[in-house]
């Protein structure tokens, strides 16, 4: 450890304790955390005006498995990988035991199961909200297969998202289609294993402008409870209207016990799929202080699956993705790092302006000489992203992959 | 009837006949509309920034039932009165049956009972969501007042808006304020009697500019859920996100039968309390599209509470109740306008346009020929803002009562 | 005129001429109306999820001219298409001629010339914006190609948009980019001849999350200020942030004497180009209040080009496009059906129930017996939706032209 | 200096010198700052809802400079204080010297004049845009008697804001607004002698609900242009839509050689009136951002007036206050240690993550030593917070003033 760093980290040590804080417990939560990264975040994406196209982007399995491990390697706590059903295994070949195979090589395991339904142009006006009965039949049996691909790929993680909506009044009924979206996932759920979990995404607009099937966290919710214990809520960040007050939300869901996983991202205007942090840091402090204070005070909520979902167009996917798992290593120790008997004595006497500076003096913290001991600890390298730029990965991957037409993503039309 | 209403209803006769629509059953439906008005909506309101005070505005309880017995004396669907404990009752004067006595002679009713829970510094930081019980005590106590009251009142609706929030971070804890403000509904819902409906508002922001209590629909269907079968969620038109699309929450809430009543009103930013219709008219159409659909095919939702709930801070406000009232009518009579079969039909076909034509359609139709033959049916006269304009009543009140530092709502501080 | 229509034309005349208007006038106004509509909206179109292929759907030059040519020919006041350079235009090819005497044949202009410096991947990180003054360079030359062209086709309107923006703080300097981008757009309006125009486009986000390098009306004013008098705003009515009044925007332009022209959509989250009007009607209304306001008292505001942008996924190309014109021509005449003379009274009087009613009069006005008789009296078909769905051109496209891999816009990827 | 803040400064001094900055002139920069409180910030406040009263608030002009005085004697940096037209001053009594005299006994100086022409309630439909021109030219008395005051009390600075407004469509005409408003405000800019500039804020809604006559950047852009080289924007934080990128409108201003000055405050929902910083820190961290850069590179924009505005409506004052300036003063010092060296040479290969983690790593730098040491240099404690809460000033003032019906501010009515 170079001086400076066990400088610095002393200093820290000093403040921590001083709050009441056990640092080396902090070290140990730190070190149990699991991040899952997406294997559609190492390939081409973009928006509606066109796919950006990087180099070196991955486009099949084996490259995005590849890529994941590379996360892992440098990070130590992003061990999982989601993959995307459609673009990422085919639902016929059953190769999964090279899925797993090429997964161990690459030191990651499979995370969530994602199915798609809504990539093909039947699915245009909905896929288990269609009018048309055989649509709804075909994204069931879509979502059931891909139930027995997670249990081939040990996934205990079913995560759903639907595209279902409407552009235009009049198109639709809306209490219709909540019936038939309730029908497909309680047989969806049905299918499911005993250590099979369901996440229900919410999302409020796009594709749909008109109106979003699950639309918010309360028809998440509703949805969830309609098919049982193991079905639970995803929180996507970007998926909220402006002003949500999303850490609220995600109190208000563990304390339902309904609260399954993230997709971490962060937005300024719409679901601009930004890296985590990089609008509002403030923000993702603000929820993992309640998680932080639920994993402290457990109750009967579920694991939570902290998964990412971003769509660097214009970051190079890798770095991208390092940076982003240690925006949440920030995120969280400064959670860790709150005074938490300052902050009940504050709040008990009223003090607000007392009550936020314990809250923002955590925040202020520089928590980065605490998370390299941690990496340092753990065998890796306490800066990840120099690490990784200096380790010959990126130019390789460009120079064998080149710019290439993706498959597998957003990008891949 | 003037001849070219005459000619005027006959063609719109001839035009909903040819959409297969029965017209006098239309007229019945909306002759059976019970809206309900506030009585804080005759007396001075303002904003943040001062109190507007108008000449005439009431600020008696006498005078808030005589100006709501005008607007129902022009309109004739404006029959009930909804109260603000506080503003309008003393808790202890039991002066019940002379407000009941005036109801009847200005020819209203008692509507929902709405009990005031944030008007005193006590509950600055929180009422039934304070950390301090004897606070939180004190609230339920005057709610379970209110529900005394409303028996005498011959009240059914007890309706409770909570202005309970934070500012800040680290402030309070959302989930210890949930428990509390359930355990808190629960006891006021146990003191209801059986006749009574509990409805609970929910609003994202203001005055609490961090975090409010009862946020979203979700909240408060929660909460109602926890409560029993008479507790039942109460949209306001103003209390949503930007984008939120009201119709999808109302199908939603009626499907789940939990729609208990509306708050009309409109909004083009933030809780703007404008006249109902007046920044998007097609949003009401298609919340009333819904509940049209709902009376059509009805399940086990509850009785619907239409309430308005306005702030004319520089609109006369007697004046602005009738407009609001008649724009409520246009909406309604507009989604009875619906040419229904060909709406199936062009949805069952993926006709989109064809769809929407037929929303739009009903939307364009002018439907004021049928509203004045529905008045004139019921006694009234056709135009009921020119019937009450020369009438000589906002005359006869800016000379008696004058202006004056109101009491009785918003502008009393 | 069948009879039906005939009745409610005598009946909407009386109503009108009891407002003071000259329905003749109004006519006159009517028919004289040119809208511009795009020769991307006839090909396919999507989100960043995928790519919504429709049989029939448009992808040549030829197929695109063909299109508009049927909306013009039902509508009669759609005669100018906006063309997409580098979608519909070959830079070197010169085949001018040949799509000038194109249009001739399908009745219609060329409206527009559209650049594009957004699609090679070297705009990726920004076009006129760019820090390598190479690419700045080659997206000017791009431009002036685009006058040139122009002046081939007889077009006089150079209509620009920029996808430049970022999606991380740090990632450039507003400041440079600005200078860049007001040099460029100097140099690319000194190309232009005499007769040609500036329209400079706005918008908040999208493709750049972090920030837009011409954001709002104010800088889109400032950049075409430091230009020249031909040089005018762009008012694409799903390119503001939620809450935006645009009709005081629009009303403001034009007092500056800076409104060139709309891109007409409607949205209801972000830049959802929808069909115009079916979101919010009111606010079309509205915005050709002040258009019609400033016809009636003209100031050196230039001519405005008044535009179709849409993203027509799920609808059908034309069918949504002659419904788009038919929303227009609604909100065009509902606009000169207001009572002025009334509302100026009521203005003048301070009373806003009244004056907003007048508003709300002629907004609720049917005014589709005015748009038919219109039509009729133009040789065409009063109801144009019907008449092209049973002209048989929609099956004959759908049969020739099958579902293909668009070029030519958004859809091609 | 203790030991642990002289380790803590040390290794951040090594740190920034690092980052190839100069800690000295970093400090002297610090120290440099004047920031402006506003008079009303020590009065009780509210929401429409209620005022908040607190014991202790202030209510006269004497309370106001004594409790401003109290903010510069422990943050040193606060030497200024807005005033208030009609809530401090008498126009007619001409107490200037006294007030002047008095400001001196607290250490503060006069800053910015604000002319009420928002609370009586002849500006309710509106005071420069008002259509009746004795009201107009009443408004315009008041701020021309405002320039007088200010120039007694060594006032620089007239800052502007309007309540002006509408609710509705059609109660008023735009432009017609729009030229009154221009008209007016050239009149009071003629009254300002050489040395005073005028402030023009602009706000998107509220108290107005349909649109406000200086609603953006752009609009009082264009008024400040029609006025004159001393005639500047006011950019409040939270004076804007959903969305708005508030550093790059800074970025522009500046480069137009407009900015004026800020209200410093925060906002979630609409205009909150937080302390600065409590939502978003990164925001307020990259306006500081700009504000640096262009300090490092001046052009002709005319000094800026560094302005509180904000609502304490639950927080005690005092604190409040004391929090917001140490939170501003984060903003700065964090901005100051952006390594820009580094960030060019990023910017400059296009590696967006670099620049990113450049400007992240200032941001998450731990300033405070930094910011301690600045205040022992300038020998105030360290800590101005807790100093001021053990200095006895708050109980003194809570046991002398008690709990009163305040009068000058939101708070009065």
């Amino acid at each position: 450890m170079p001086d400076n760093l066990k400088d610095a980290y002393r200093l820290l040590s000093n403040t921590l304790a001083s709050r009441g804080l056990n640092v080396d417990r902090m070290k140990q939560r730190m070190k149990a955390v699991e991040i899952e990264t997406p294997s559609w975040g190492y390939s081409d994406s973009g928006t509606r005006f066109g796919v950006f196209r990087q180099p070196g982007a991955a486009s099949t399995i084996e490259e995005k498995l590849a890529d994941a491990g590379q996360v892992q390697r440098f990070t130590g706590v992003a061990p999982l990988i989601a993959l995307h059903v459609l673009w990422d295994l085919d639902v016929q070949a059953r190769e999964h035991d090279c899925v797993l195979e090429l997964a161990k090589q690459h030191g990651v395991r499979i995370g969530a199961m994602n199915p798609n339904v809504f990539q093909d142009q039947e699915y245009a006006l909905g896929s288990i909200t269609n009018h048309c009965s055989s649509v709804r039949k075909r994204a069931i049996r879509h979502m059931i297969d891909s139930v027995e691909i997670g249990k081939a790929l040990h996934s205990d993680v079913l995560s759903l998202w639907f595209a279902d909506g409407t552009n235009y009044p009049g198109e639709a009924d809306f209490r219709e289609r909540k019936h038939w979206a309730q029908e497909s996932l309680v047989e969806v759920y049905r299918s499911m294993p005993p250590n099979m979990r369901m996440l229900i995404e919410y999302k409020p607009f796009e594709p749909g402008f008109y109106h979003t099937d699950i639309a918010d966290w309360g028809m998440a919710f509703t949805f969830a409870q309609g098919c049982g214990d193991r079905a639970h809520v995803l929180v996507d960040l970007g998926h909220h209207l402006h002003g949500a007050n999303i850490e609220h939300i995600v109190a208000f869901l563990i304390d339902e016990e309904r609260l399954g996983g993230f997709h971490f991202n962060n937005r300024k205007y719409a679901d601009d799929d930004l890296t985590v942090a990089t609008v509002n840091p403030l923000e993702l402090f603000l929820i993992y202080n309640e998680l932080v204070k639920a994993e402290d005070h457990p109750n009967g909520n579920p694991p939570i699956a902290y998964m990412v979902d971003q769509s660097h167009n214009t970051k190079l996917k890798i770095p991208a993705m390092i940076q982003t798992i240690n925006q949440i290593q920030i995120a969280h120790a400064k959670a860790l790092s709150i005074d938490r008997a300052a902050l009940a004595r504050a709040q008990r006497a009223n003090d607000l302006v007392g009550a936020e500076t314990v809250i923002q003096e955590a925040f202020n913290t520089d928590v980065q000489p605490l998370i390299r001991v941690v990496r340092e600890e753990m065998g890796l390298d306490p800066d990840p992203l120099r690490a990784y730029n200096e380790s010959g990965y990126q130019e390789k991957i460009t120079a064998e992959r080149g710019m290439r037409r993706g498959s597998g993503g957003l990008g891949q039309s």
